[in-house]
């Protein structure tokens, strides 16, 4: 299938598990074992496939593949839930004549229902038996819930020893509609790198992209990122060649977040908003997240509202001290606010134009050192408020 | 005036600073120096009357009164913001022959626009004029931006010495629409009580009322509630008869308080939070700002969703530890969650009706000590994205 990495087949069916007419099941199957990376969600409920995944890397298995369904979550289910994951496993294993515990579990959909094993088991031949024949935008919709376009992005990189490619997948932002709560995401790369060098540029690129977006500010109880490397182009990256593949990586990454964003629920904007100036990066990002997670500031980036003031107020009650007469701050690249004031009476006119635009700009410079940090967020919109509303059934 | 506190005098006016049909100027006058206490937002954008009240209370000035208006913040308004500030006091001062800095300003509307002081210098006159003729409802009025209806809450208290009156007034909650930032509150009492007395129980008071409300998580830059005791009631509080006085003020300030998420932009429900069983005050704290900060669970109470997953994964992504099969949770009164599974599928059934309520009673028990905290916490409605994405003009 064009665009997946070599030695990657993808399998994806129908099971049923929420709604008739669309795959909820998909199968990443490697034909070598990869080095296999994950970065998973810090809630305290983590559900039970995130446990079990994290149980398979950390025992360091031979990693074959990808088990992902949507529909239910497999969140907050106890022993039973654990064991389902397990017993869901088993039957693609021995299907594939591959132990359980070579794969990775993914599941979304909702918090508190346990997997509908009799669908499992009538669906899975027909998952694996497709195997080859999907392609890497099949496999993202088999994920999707409500997400209003599939993510996935490919890309090749040139190296020394020749072409190696990678394929990015994922689904949702934040804690999804209707009571969901879930970002999977899943990148593919046939490039032949040692596990720990993997496993070492992994966990940054989603730090420098999944971890710096927002939508609503809930971390949901399965956000999984999973990169397999399985080295079936046979092109090995030399130790020089490391920075350019976790580049393309983070390329990769980066793009998938934007596009969760831009996806967000109900989201008419993507905001990114950079602090700069600041003594720390954490302090940096406190505020970020402080402006990015402001129902003020969603509220009037979403009414086209040039409203510095409820900026600034976010930025003034972060929790981070600084002198409020140093802050700076941009909108859409336009300087609305210096030394403790506002810069011009004739900014809402200035900014009627680029507030219609989806991309916003907001920067703010603490004028206190050199740190800076950038989150992307969503706007909040009458269309968040219905898709969360409304009742589940 | 009726259940004004004795020696309390109140008078408004019409500057038609923003609207032309309604008073946005209040006076509270103290026909003896009281008493006086503050607590002011910790925004680091602190509004020029925040700035001004802080400096008379620091030094001590015996206090005659208050001054409010609304429709201008006077926030991030720079040195030209604090001069009108205390130009506007001295135009108050000189016509009740006072000195300036024995009053303490509040304002409300719109930041980052100056006073407008030649309205201000018409309206004083009317203003004084009016003292003794209104009423705290009055008052409350003037103060109001985009309440819908307004908060004042009179109490007698019997003490040995006879009858003392407080009367409390308040306006506002959280950042208020369209593009404004203020809670304001103010509290008279005629008791005779000594002033260090008077400034240790009223934080405390606040701390366990305005401090646990929340409607939309944003802390504006004008927040002030101010506590006047002037004994002109000639009762004086004996000091047995302090916690006395301090219950009757927290009982005041709490009813504002409960008042405030009541009106809460676009609020439907009102949101008990309690978080019981933590380790510490914090934890619980923590905990139940996540819960009720969470667009996830204000939206599923709107919808009147008995969505238990999303408080579980607020309080699991909240940065507390804890052991997630000791949380137990109950929503309405009904035990929804324990052990880490859901305790029963006809929960959607049983809780139909108490969802409907505007009051929601929402119980954590972490299981792991005995601190708690409560916190009330509005929803998030369709209108509150109307009230605040509207465009200011």
């Amino acid at each position: 299938m064009q665009s997946v990495p070599k030695g990657f087949r993808i399998g994806t069916a129908a099971a049923g598990f929420r709604r008739p007419d669309r795959d909820d099941l998909g199968l990443i199957f490697s034909e070598v074992p990869a080095a296999a990376a994950g970065v998973f969600t810090t809630n305290v409920f983590k559900a039970a496939p995130v446990l079990v995944a994290q149980s398979v890397l950390e025992h360091g298995n031979p990693v074959r593949g990808i088990v992902v369904n949507s529909g239910q979550a497999n969140a907050c289910t106890g022993d039973e839930g654990i064991e389902n994951c397990c017993v869901a496993l088993s039957m693609v294993g021995q299907a594939l004549n591959i132990p359980a515990t070579s794969f990775i579990p993914l599941s979304t959909g909702v918090i508190g229902t346990q997997l509908k094993m009799d669908l499992w088991a009538q669906a899975v031949p027909a998952l694996v038996a497709s195997l080859g024949a999907k392609s890497g935008e099949d496999f993202t919709r088999a994920m999707m819930t409500t997400d209003a376009f599939p993510k996935f992005i490919p890309l090749t990189l040139e190296l020394a020893g020749g072409t190696v490619r990678l394929l990015g997948m994922a689904k949702g932002a934040g804690m999804i509609c209707p009571n969901m709560a879930t970002m999977l995401s899943v990148i593919l790369c046939d490039a032949q790198i040692e596990a720990t060098a993997w496993s070492k540029m992994f966990p940054l690129a989603v730090e420098n992209t999944f971890n710096r977006v927002s939508v609503d500010g809930d971390t949901s109880t399965n956000d999984t990122v999973i990169g397999l490397a399985n080295g079936a182009s046979g092109v090995t990256v030399a130790p020089h060649e490391e920075a350019r593949l976790a580049e393309a990586v983070e390329k990769v990454l980066g793009q998938l977040a934007y596009m969760l964003v831009q996806d967000g629920e109900g989201a008419t904007k993507v905001m990114h908003i950079c602090v700069r100036g600041a003594s720390s990066v954490e302090d940096a990002e406190q505020i970020a997240r402080t402006v990015g997670h402001s129902q003020l500031v969603k509220t009037a980036m979403y009414g086209r509202d040039a409203n510095w003031g409820r900026i600034v107020a976010a930025a003034g009650r972060s929790g981070v001290l600084f002198n409020g007469d140093d802050l700076r701050l941009w909108l859409c690249g336009v300087e609305v606010f210096s030394k403790g004031q506002p810069t011009s009476p004739h900014m809402d006119k200035e900014l009627e134009a680029p507030l219609k635009e989806r991309d916003i700009r907001i920067d703010i410079d603490l004028g206190a050192g050199s740190a800076e940090y950038t989150l992307l967020a969503s706007d909040l919109s009458h269309d968040y408020v219905s898709c969360n509303a409304d009742y589940r059934s």
